[in-house]
Parts: C-alpha cells; sequence; structure tokens
C-alpha cells in the first residue's frame, strides 16, 4: 500500500503528496469546497470522499475506453493513487449547453443546447483569474506543446461522448466539464486532476435540478445531497 | 461624383450612407473621437479627414498587393466610396507587440514583442463589450460562413507583412491593427471599415512615442499632432 512520504502541494480541494516511488503521487481530497476563485468557501464533511469516489468511477470508465489519464487507483475515503505529470497550465472546458461563464460573456441563454460541443480554453492563472484562451494563445505562451492542442481537443470531445452517454443512462445531463492534461511519465500525454461534480455540470434529466457544484455556488441546496444522488444513480 | 441619398447608419467614427448605385455606400468620417464603449468621447476638428486620408492610403497600397477591401475611392476630405457589404460581427486583430488588452489579460509585458503575430478574435457586441473568441465560436455563433475564417486569418496576416514593412521604411513600428470582413458584391470577402490611427497602434521606431489614439485613450499629448505626424511620414 502506497504511503504519504512527503507533501508537495496544498490546493483548494486537494492536498498532493510524494509516495516512495518518484513517478507516483498520492491526491488527498480535502472537505473543503470553494468557489469564485476562493471567495466563497465551506468545510462539508464527507464531500472529499464523495469527489474521490465519483473521480476514481470515471477514470476507470474512461480507461475500457482507451482513454489515457494520470489515475492508478482509488486508495481510500479520500485517497487516490496517480502517476505523477508534468501538468499544462489550461483547463479544457467541453460544453454541450450554455451555462455558467460562457451565458454571460457571450450572450447565451442558460440551458441552450448547442448543434455541436463547444470546446473553451483556459489558462490557469489566479492571478489572471483563468482567462479563456484559443490555440494561437497556447502556442505562443508556449502552454503545452503545440502537438498536444490538436489531441486535448480530440480528447476531450471523446470524453464529452462517453460520459454525455454514460450519464444520460442514470437520467442525468451532462452539461459542461472541465479537464486538465499533462505529460505522464511514459512520455504520453493524458488527463489529470480530478473529474468530479466539482468540474462538471450534471442535471437531472428530467426535472432540470442541479447536482452540481452550482449548488454551492448559488445557495440551490445541500451540495452533498446533490454528489450523493449521483454517485448512486451511476454506481 | 457619388453622392449620398439617404443615410443608413450613424456610428461612433462615421456615417453611412446609400448612394444612386446600389451596391455602392459612401462613408462620412466624423471629427468624433470615442474610446472605452464611447465613455471618452470628444470632437477634434480635422480628425475625420484624417482617417479619411490615411486609410485611403492603406487601402490603395493593399490593392497593390491584391488584398480585397471594400474601398473604391477617396472623395473628398471626409468622404469615401466604398462596396456594400454584408459585414462580419468579428473583429481580427494582428498583435506584433504586446499591448492594449492583451497586457491586462494575459500579463505580457507592454513593449514585449511576441516571436510570432498574434492573431486574435473579437465578437463585436457592444452590450457584451466585443469578447474575446476563438474560429470554434465563430464557427458555432455562425457569425462568419466557416470557410472565410482561415481566410480572413490569412489575409490579417499578410496585411500585418505588408503594413509593417511600409511604416517600418517610414520609421514607425506597427505595433497591433484590427480588420473586419464582409462579403462584397460580387460574392468575395474583403476587408471593411477603416484602417486608420483608430484602429492601430503605431509608435515612432526612434523614440517609442505613440502616434496612435493611445493619445486620446490615456491623455498622452495631441492626438491630431499624432495622426499628421503618421500622415506625413508616409504620404
Amino acid at each position: 500500500m502506497p504511503e504519504k512520504v512527503k507533501k508537495l502541494y496544498e490546493g483548494k480541494a486537494k492536498v498532493v503528496y510524494e509516495t516512495e516511488e518518484p513517478d507516483k503521487l498520492l491526491l488527498y481530497f480535502k472537505d473543503t469546497t470553494t468557489a469564485f476563485d476562493g471567495v466563497k468557501k465551506a468545510e462539508l464533511k464527507g464531500k472529499g470522499s464523495l469527489n474521490n469516489t465519483i473521480s476514481s468511477l470515471i477514470f476507470e470508465i474512461l480507461h475500457r475506453y482507451g482513454i489515457k489519464t494520470h489515475y492508478i487507483q482509488k486508495l481510500s475515503d479520500n485517497e487516490m493513487l496517480v502517476w505523477k505529470a508534468e501538468r499544462f497550465p489550461v483547463e479544457v472546458v467541453v460544453r454541450n449547453f450554455a451555462a455558467g461563464s460562457v451565458v454571460k460573456r457571450l450572450g447565451f441563454k442558460e440551458g441552450q443546447r448547442f448543434k455541436e460541443p463547444l470546446v473553451e480554453f483556459f489558462y490557469k492563472s489566479d492571478e489572471l483569474h483563468d482567462p479563456l484562451i484559443c490555440e494561437s494563445h497556447i502556442e505562443l505562451m508556449e502552454l503545452a506543446p503545440t502537438e498536444t492542442i490538436p489531441l486535448m481537443k480530440e480528447t476531450a470531445l471523446k470524453v464529452n461522448e462517453i460520459l454525455s452517454g454514460f450519464f444520460k443512462e442514470h437520467g442525468i445531463t451532462l452539461v459542461d466539464f472541465k479537464l486538465e492534461f499533462g505529460k505522464l511519465p511514459d512520455g504520453s500525454v493524458g488527463i489529470v486532476d480530478e473529474i468530479s461534480p466539482d468540474s462538471m455540470r450534471l442535471w437531472d434529466s428530467e426535472t432540470g435540478e442541479k447536482l452540481d457544484k452550482d449548488r454551492f455556488r448559488f445557495d440551490l441546496g445541500d451540495l452533498l445531497e446533490g454528489y450523493r444522488e449521483i454517485l448512486k444513480r451511476i454506481s
């Protein structure tokens, strides 16, 4: 059983530890929930475990479809073992319906279905508040190797297809989600970070009820109730 | 001599008139100068004429290089005859050096030279304050026909090469500029609007003095003096 050796980094939702093996990391999923660049914050007991469990389940599905990720295994309620990756400071967002920033930014109506999934890139920078960027910016600013840009886009669209279908079977609509990528120890590019209701918008397909982090952002109801409902349906 | 028949539209810097010929328009360049979405505003006698003259001169240069534009001829101090075009609500910006919005948005240092010219697209929308968009948004929102996106980009880069060289010969550095495109009466896609110090950043190559609209935006000196200096050098 891999163990924590040294704390490498503590983020808003996770702590990253080195293990005895130099190319493997241990992620500890915290109960802390934040929104709006950390301005809104709460401790919600059980949230870390829910995100770890949902994220592990999703990574396992993606592996079955041959999608490369940093995921190795779930170690405990709050712990996940992953490959150490050189993370690119880029967020890749896939949107099937308009929600969140795109509504304000481009004037879409919330819930409007896009005729094609929209892939957007954002520059991960707290200081600059994660601004929208295009492929040309990734190249110019060398945020990721140029040849990985189409790969990230294709992978994100493939993940969208897989997860949209998967959630649909369980009565959930995948509205949008965020992926991050990095270079894995074997030199390949794969998905890193987590894929959880913190980084996805998931709506009940029947009622439209929001089951994801928007519950916390906009005080729409008990966050954990939403996350538990997601986990109940998909497991 | 074509004459104004009917006022079609009055913008911040120009008035557009129909002429006797249905596929030709007359642009009247106003002395009004605005900045920051119209929040800062002034009447500067002679500014319309300067912009019309500089813009006409630039369109004539571009025609010599085979670049398609809506320009037909300069009619008088403040009037230009152009082809009527279906304008796309997109601004195409080419940047050789960091200045303006890109500094704040992405954390570049003002004056930093880009290793390659950066092409950015913006959605022309007063309501949304002309947000940055990527090629995927142009397609999704059908802001311009998909096949015209690479054409706009290539044309913008070609114009950048031509104008960078032209201004350099006259001791001026082309920092960045904005183009708009539309479908001309013959069905081809060409540059519309104006190409003037209102839509370009031009710095004295020796001293770095700003000769363009930033003089007005940031109270850096007499606007018309800058525009007159540009015209003097290039004509």
